[in-house]
């Protein structure tokens, strides 16, 4: 039997070119497989086929919404995950993902290596290559955008030269990567960073400016994970995907920024995230109520080292891991209602309530029932302050 | 000579009620001092006058403006300091400030003790204290509201008493604490963390909800400082008072959240600060265009803690001097222009442009142009994900 | 039935005197409780009845030994707890299980209230206290010794004056807190930080001046657990003891250090804890060998914030529960042999061996076999280094 | 006039085999240069004249020794910097230095390439190329020993072919690297980490096992530099070259460890750094004097990564001048006497004075003359284990 190659399969151009390529150069079959993680294009049975038509000796396509949503979107959510304060990290999420089904496809195909379509200077081939070596290190890995220095327009002649029946004349202007938990947008004009998005880049999320009626939603969360919206419950997918819309239609989740790659560069990303951001704003104010104050100050370096080891692409990873042993210990408490209003743009929660608060009226309160003991102040403020105290003292001392 | 108390003076029922109980109290002379940080409200001179009526022995005003905005608000800024991701501040940044004036004058008029209005249970009177200790810790500190458990009623009975010249018919159903950097407010019925706030609680931002024209300025920042808007040269003070009215009419700057107070108890809290958020979103940008990925990875920690620490009332504190020496240096860069939409209760940065850029076009380009050399990525991608790759055999290994 | 006082029992002067005393005050019963956490010292029966003697209603003596060892002291282990990167955290291990104990007590014996004899300027007041707290928050706490300013003199006349069954004659000039860990020696002279330490002072530890023949020992752990000496199968409890006798007899384990107490001061304080410092650099190395890079330089700021934690009391609080998530997740792999050189003073790795090991011969050595592909350097460097490169390129440009 | 390559040089073989490598392979001169860092090997007239031998265009010696101790291991000790708690980082301090040196050398003597020996699974070819990147971005780098796969019996072939005046027969099984702050040594059967080291691979120390008098030292120290030695002011070049022989001569300062390169491998490493070790103690207990607790609390962590970085060749790095701030500002009181004896391999603080110390012994005796105020502690006890009573209840009353 010949090598077989596991290639990670979107039905676009790049991808599509790959498979005849891949079998000329190595001379092995190549498996296609394309995963659902919800990026909401083509049917995927027409990808299927048209992955065969290209030349695929298996072509596998698989619904992973359900699990991306609850095994990747909510454990994000659960650690607020915000690389650099700002991106909710919607690719660095569906790659280990897309990672688990290759190497499923090569246990099952017998494929010995696995390709994917990333370039050598993004954040993706890390992602791929990481969880590959990290959950099945025998096998190789083919990255011919990378490796053989594909371009677009090389690809394109291939493809025309070889006949593969993929539409090649409507060239979008823009570098898209969309899944559940949001879109992204790359694209000429605005690799000048002085430019500004014009409302065209946009697909998720409608316009913030033009005026329209608010919407408001309450978010039912259980353990830090979001179980229910309005009272209706709903699976992890079910309810991000009604969040998309609710929160999209009220333009919620536009982000444009500057942004460290791991390869060493920055690089100009505008992202939209409706559900994803009004889920992180929504579960952050639930931990302002439910998570006792050390240990939220602490999660906040954490949060923000889970963010940048996924972001690094290092999902599969021993530290990755022990930060996630301690942010689920951190969310056995983090349930309650928290409503938001969705509005021009923002989401912004106007209540919280919930059975394991840590807000306790009778002690926060300046009116009548106030329990605070007040006397107990004095000594608490002597003692806090007195290492600084104690250093002033010194320091006048000492320079005098 | 009677022993002097010097007074944080505000005009307001408690501390015009504290000049002649501290002096019935201790028979010592109370020296009033009210500092003006760009709260906005009586006339100075007003407020000297009342000092007096109401028996102080010397009333002293202080326009700290320009001063609260160089000194305070701008290194809060560089630390882009939002004490639990939100909250930017306010009080904790005054309290220093107000405290080093209080030194200055017991200084100039022989003062041996100082006295605040601050509750016990809030975080005020830690950060009046731990200035007080730093700056002058022979200073002794006499807190009437804390220590001999005054409440409004026992202070409106006694103003009555005494006949003091204050207008105690008028009570606002509000707490209120604001400045030139924001404004804070607590009520009875925001007490319960269900309740969304209303409109009237507001007062330096309008309704993002209604309908008008967007806004647009561009800030330039040198080094960290914010120097001019939209290409006028401006003192800190001129450039946050107008940002304040232009981000403010836009509805930008709301927040409202559960916080941890140093004390240990959750409270609630809703604040207003337009061109701190304004300023902040834009300083965050420009530090994502000019500064170094692993100096950004480490300064949100220090900035985080920066944030604490100073919430904590440590303004003149030890690590509070280091972490300002870390950022220091870290703003040595953060030189250029950040372009923001202001509209609809957000600011949005839609450019931004820097001679001290570390945006490299050339490298970040897809287009042609692009000097990246994709050749290296193999060998980066291998050895820096060759840890978690063996992890990952050695697991697999010993798993069985 | 009279209210009931369960207090934590030494044996001592002060303890035994508060029993008769806090009867006196309170009105209450006191139930004294002592607990074997290694301390070595009198007979727990001959405690229990000088207890009674004195007036205890209840006296009850508990062997915690083994508890100690397995949930108190490996939990320190692993976190290689080492406040201020020198103390084992003696005291702070074992108030908590104390606490545990104390609790039990009063829900056995219907106590509403806990005693214990820590004055105010300690830690051990904060351990006990927030222990109580959060064990069971409705327990009143009674601590004679602070709240009622007892002094050693004081104690010996209240003794004196009641005919309490003890000796004061025989006054150690050292107070002592010693446990299965290790012992903690405070003193008059040692209070002058300049005077260093006379033999006199130690008792676990031979003087490591005196030449003798060195020990070699080989531990084994498993899961971050030590379950073996020299091959042979011990409980945690076997081992520390019999590594106390052999470290302890090389001098292992002696630490001289001015520490920064949780209330604000900086006290001089003397420690000797033989096993604890052979396994804490056994168990580091054995972590050099089994914990991936990124894992294990997260694990320090780990590490360290759970020593903080304990040392201040906080055993049973959110965020040491979640970093105790972190750290067991962190151990899965720490299995293997340490062989240790115990020999005057010191404790030294000589050898490491681990089925879970991540060193690999073939990839790190220089000799024939070599398999590491130093074609992947380049790229890696480059691309490692590109960052700070930028970062130089642009000072040299904006600086002329 | 041709091209020039800047060589470091060693006087070694690889390096003085280089010399007509480099020349051959690019047609360029060569100008060797040799930095005396405290290396205390061959003359450096004599390793001039050799490389002039191998044919070199210029060579250059520099004494660097002063400038290596001021600028290099100082800094190292203000951060107490010991990569993984143990490595004091001494070839990672050596190459930057280095690298200035060449880098000045490349201006002088127009060189446009700079040529170091460093293989590809080290860590100091990226200290060379970091460094080179960041001071001089322009140059090339050409590295032999890595790109061009030299190993020893090439280069011995090379060296007979050529006639190079090397003496190749006497071949030390150990990898050595030294200099004035340490030694490091790698050898073929410490490449089994089972073996423990012998004592023929020390140098720098003597066998601590042996018996003899101890030895007793009081270093002085002024804002974190040390200053004087038992009284002598000595430069600190002159200091630790002292302290070398005294710490050295009583067996002080051995390490063998298993390491995280930062190629992403674990390698074996015995080191043996007798002043850096005994000064690093000394130090960080004057900082346990004189440095404020949240201070140093957070230096700790300061301290780690400044160790990492710069183990981790970005000693010219963005993050690493700004950790350099605030580590200068921590030291500013770091300033006192340090007694310690040196003994048995051992270096034990016994003795600290400092008049800028904060340890307050009326603060801290347990003795007559006690000032601290025990009525504080309980307010200050209540209030700072508050947020945990309260999550204690909580969890109690969610659970059931």
């Amino acid at each position: 039997m010949s090598e077989r190659v596991v290639l990670a399969y979107s039905g676009g151009l790049d991808t599509s070119v790959a498979i005849p390529f891949i079998a000329e150069q190595t001379g092995a079959e190549v498996i296609a497989v394309a995963v659902d993680v919800g990026q909401d294009g083509e049917d995927l049975e027409v990808i299927r086929k048209r992955a065969l038509a290209c030349g695929a000796a298996e072509a596998v396509v698989v619904d992973a919404r359900e699990e991306f949503a609850a095994e990747f979107c909510v454990p994000a959510l659960q650690a607020n995950a915000l690389y650099m304060d700002r991106y909710p990290l919607l690719s660095s999420l569906s790659r280990p993902l897309i990672v688990k089904h290759l190497v499923a496809a090569a246990k099952r195909y017998g494929g010995t290596a696995v390709s994917h379509g990333c370039t050598g200077k993004g954040n993706d081939q890390v992602r791929f290559e990481a969880g590959l070596y990290a959950l099945h290190p025998e096998l190789k890995v083919i990255a011919p955008a990378r490796d053989f220095a594909w371009t677009r327009d090389k690809a394109i002649a291939y493809a025309e030269e070889k006949g593969l029946p993929i539409d090649v004349s409507s060239k979008s202007p823009y570098s898209i990567d969309q899944n559940l938990w949001g879109r992204a947008v790359e694209t000429g004009f605005l690799e000048d960073i002085w430019n500004g998005p014009i409302e065209d880049v946009y697909s998720y999320t409608s316009d913030p400016a033009v005026p329209r009626e608010a919407d408001e939603v309450v978010i039912t969360f259980k353990g830090g994970v979001p179980v229910a919206l309005d009272g209706r419950a709903l699976t992890p997918y079910q309810l991000i995907t009604e969040l998309n819309q609710r929160a999209g239609a009220q333009g919620v989740g536009r982000i444009d920024m500057v942004e460290d790659r791991l390869v060493g560069i920055k690089s100009r990303e505008v992202y939209e995230a409706p559900a994803a951001i009004a889920l992180i704003t929504a579960h952050m104010e639930l931990e302002n109520v439910t998570v006792e104050r050390d240990l939220a100050r602490f999660k906040r370096g954490v949060d923000q080292r889970w963010s940048e080891l996924v972001y690094d692409g290092l999902w599969f990873s021993p530290l990755k891991y022990a930060l996630d042993a301690f942010i689920a210990d951190a969310q056995k408490h983090v349930s309650g209602d928290i409503r938001l209003t969705l509005h021009g743009g923002r989401a912004v929660v106007t209540g919280r309530r919930s059975d394991a608060s840590l807000y306790d009226y009778d002690l926060a309160t300046y009116d009548t029932g106030d329990t605070f003991d007040q006397s107990l102040a004095k000594g608490f403020v002597d003692l806090f302050t007195l290492p600084s105290k104690m250093a002033a003292i010194r320091d006048r001392r000492t320079q005098g």
